[in-house]
């Protein structure tokens, strides 16, 4: 047989595409996590795959803090809690002899977290209340564009997950709508999702407080009371599932105990569902923590994720890189 | 000049191509409100125009009783609460000589309303609770494929506006994510408002009860609790919407005093917004009522569109049709 210039061409251009086809995934290391990722979504989504799961119920749940993005020394929205009992101070001279507000103004970042859950959510109440949604949503803006993480010096938006931002972007190019849903306040994640994650907000689910209708001269507001509306963790959220989205996910990521009540529910679906924890195990390149971890413990979780199969990733040896500022 | 035959296939296509360009909106009768809806989109969706809205952006709020779908004698999700007693009468023999139970057995339907708002709720909470999310779906499921209207003899999911559905797939054509944001209840409307309106659950917000996450049987479900969870009503439609959204709207839609605050708090954003009521002034087709109306007023809200101009469509004079099943 005789081979044509064009059959030659042809064959080059083949050889050509596959050589540069993207690897979705570029900073997964080859492994069972990522093999079991790619081959969970192009079972649901093939056409004619008994898996097969139409476009509009592709719906995948993330957790926010430790799953997108770092939530060690202490969880982001602390610091921007702790940074606010400084900016609020002036107005509150009460707070330089009251606790825990004078240990936070000396510096005490652990005094924030000294009074348990109660004493968090009274803290919250005082720094995240009192103001319309507006006026909240550009403290958050103005906060998230400067502060910086206290170990690497970056901006938190950059303390992001360079595979979990890939994770994303792949699962909305197979037809997925992805929704965050974490313990984390939803008026604090709104304003930078979309921008950091391409989330947008009406697909960011989160605790929240209560929010008030009223006319402030003439002018339409919703105030920010300070009581709490909802609790988007544990149980809560299934509920915050069911309330926001109201249907069920087909995949869902966690890192913690707070998540297994999501992913039980993800995976009590009928038909095919993939659930996945990230496990904390690089101390080198980030944080190593789990078990005994008192405000991120992953220890139910994993045994769970052992006897169903479920993914867990190891951020040592799954991933090229943990975060895009990393050569 | 000489023209030649691909000159005049040229014309003849153009023409074509006029004479075809279907209408978006064949049941809107020409004339103000039909102008005003698309003189406004052409303006928000044109690059370069100084009222550009970038699509994420493009929200769209519609009510759901009186203006999706018809509202009287009495509103749908009430025939449906009517039909639960039925159902649920042999597991509860106390309401035979219970009121209001023991009147609408007997086929009163005005009983249902006797008890005012606060008698509403506790019928609610007899008859919408106590069943996992799963088996309240499936009961609305069954209930609307069969329910008629007691004029027409149509489906209530026939009673829905033509000219409004129009309008659903012309805006989402336009870019627009449209939302209903009902005081009806959010789990009565899910599970037909994909199908018949095009709207995902996920943008269905409504009233709504507490709902709790339990093992049964091993088996993770939520349960529907007899306590009211949220309000989507007057006041809570903008808290509804700054909820479940996150984002003001550009466009808003109702037809009663109920919807006057999602209006204002759209109207109230900066750059472009559109306000409409739906006008039930269509006694022959439909139903006539207005500023007396006990269930659905529209009284201050005709006042309030006419000092700012919002659109007010007339549904005798606006719509050449209201129902898809007349001729």
């Amino acid at each position: 047989m005789k081979i044509s210039p064009m059959r030659i061409l042809f064959a080059l251009l083949l050889f050509a595409t596959a050589a540069f086809a993207a690897d979705p995934l570029p900073s997964w290391s080859d492994g069972p996590a990522k093999q079991s990722i790619i081959t969970f979504v192009a079972k649901v989504t093939t056409a004619g795959s008994p898996d097969f799961v139409p476009v509009p119920e592709r719906i995948a749940t993330f957790d926010n803090d430790g799953t997108l993005w770092c939530e060690k020394p202490i969880p982001v929205q602390l610091y921007f809690l702790l940074d606010r009992v400084k900016a609020l101070a002036p107005q509150h001279p009460e707070w330089k002899t009251t606790e825990p507000f004078a240990s936070i103004l000396k510096g005490d970042t652990k005094a924030a977290l000294a009074g348990g859950e109660r004493g968090l959510l009274e803290l919250i109440m005082a720094t995240h209340t009192g103001n319309t949604t507006e006026e909240f949503e550009q403290i958050v803006k103005d906060w998230i564009s400067t502060a910086k993480h206290p170990k690497t010096g970056k901006l938190y938006t950059e303390m992001t997950y360079q595979p979990m931002l890939e994770l994303l972007a792949y699962l909305r190019a197979n037809g997925f709508k992805t929704f965050i849903v974490s313990g984390g306040g939803i008026e604090f994640m709104r304003p930078w999702a979309e921008r950091v994650y391409g989330v947008p907000p009406e697909q960011v689910v989160g605790s929240s407080v209560k929010t008030k209708f009223e006319m402030r001269d003439g002018k339409p507001v919703l105030l920010r009371l300070p009581e709490v509306n909802f609790i988007d963790d544990k149980g809560g959220k299934p509920v915050g599932i069911n309330e926001h989205i109201g249907r069920r996910p087909v995949m869902a990521f966690g890192n913690s105990d707070g998540d297994l009540q999501m992913l039980q529910y993800t995976r009590a679906g009928s038909g095919a569902r993939f659930c996945l924890y990230v496990h904390h195990d690089d101390a080198a390149r980030e944080y190593a923590y789990d078990r005994k971890d008192a405000l991120a413990r992953l220890d139910q979780g994993l045994d769970e994720a052992a006897v169903k199969g479920w993914t867990v990733v190891s951020m040592k040896n799954d991933w090229k890189r943990i975060f895009a500022f990393e050569k």
